[in-house]
């Protein structure tokens, strides 16, 4: 099949393993990616250094954007605040991890972002099995945005309505852990961790996630 | 009527005499205004100095938010851009003052903001009048963006959905500035123009609107 490879995607990059994944998705369905980094206050830098390498392994710009949050709020954010360590995160409970708005707020810059180079879609890794506590990261919240991106963006507003991929969003971390072997992610690079340092720690929420998605898909985790 | 005063509101805050208006209408309805200023490269800070002073004279909580978008691609914000002068801007035609996805960025924090602090309500200062040009101003925008808190924050999948009020959507500028002259706003401290300086430029698009609202409602501009 021909690709054209003039098409543009904003890619929410984040240096973790979902991300790195549509990454490599939105290549393979032929745009070229736009990397969109955040810095808000996460408790290490690994997740960006990690993330802008993911991006050159494909050559795509990158844009870091740094955003203060100064009312915090999420243990993701708060060193004070003890990080989640229970296996298993209960159906329905909203775990401490819980950034208010995180994902409204980085679909807007994706929006502007896509906006000023002319992309016409936005890919988020956003995984509605595995964390199915977020309430931003269930299928109805981006059908909701995908209307405020209709109604309140220029482009929404000519017709040209900017789409939202959600590739992973009914995957378990097996099956998206599969898509990126295919897909051939770099796993290497990528850091799911919730601690900095420069081993995964092994007991947070995250890497109990990642090893076990690892386990099922039958595959060794190239970043041990 | 009583008044209770502890249901909380963010009010979004520009230093203009729309956002200045809202926030005495916000204190009006009983809300005790949490106030959130953005940072996101105007080309004058003169707003945020004002902005800081109509907070001050409510005594309200003030955040100062700073956002950085690389991108740019509006003439408020990209210094090399001529600002608009013509009177009239022309129906449907979406002025170069645009800033993509602005409302959707600011909407963004506040729902984050109101989340931290227990806000049940933000206030917006969008008028669908006399910027029509621009899609997030518009009533169809804000309904989407209600969907969005309400599918999106963990408020809204828990039940208590955060409100937005815009409650100048559809008044005219001379509207407006007859509404707040009987809150007491106090337009003295309000700043409009474009451009920053010590007094406003009396050319530039917002300066000319304002012009007309006070013209119109029959009062003289206290800023002058």
């Amino acid at each position: 099949m021909p690709r054209i490879m003039s098409k543009k995607a904003i890619i929410l990059l984040s240096g973790g393993l979902d991300s790195a994944t549509i990454l490599y998705e939105a290549k393979r369905k032929g745009f070229k990616p736009y990397c969109l980094v955040f810095e808000y206050g996460q408790r290490h830098k690994k997740e960006i250094i990690q993330a802008k390498k993911l991006a050159a392994s494909v050559k795509a710009p990158v844009q870091c954007v740094t955003i203060a949050m100064p009312w915090q709020g999420s243990s993701l954010l708060d060193k004070r605040m003890k990080l989640p360590k229970r296996k298993v995160i209960k159906e329905k409970e909203i775990p401490s991890t819980y950034v208010p708005a995180r994902n409204i707020i980085f679909l807007s810059f994706a929006a502007s972002y896509a906006e000023a180079v002319g992309a016409e879609a936005i890919f988020i890794g956003a995984n509605a099995i595995d964390y199915s506590g977020y309430p931003d990261c269930r299928p109805e919240f981006f059908d909701a945005y995908r209307q405020v991106m209709k109604k309140g963006l220029k482009t929404g507003a000519e017709g040209q309505n900017l789409k939202i991929f959600t590739p992973l969003l009914k995957k378990t971390k097996a099956g998206i852990i599969r898509m990126g072997m295919k897909l051939g992610v770099p796993y290497e690079l990528t850091w799911s961790c919730y601690k900095g340092g420069t081993k995964p720690c092994g007991v947070c929420d995250s890497c109990l996630l990642r090893a076990k998605g690892f386990e099922e898909a039958g595959l060794p985790d190239p970043a041990l």
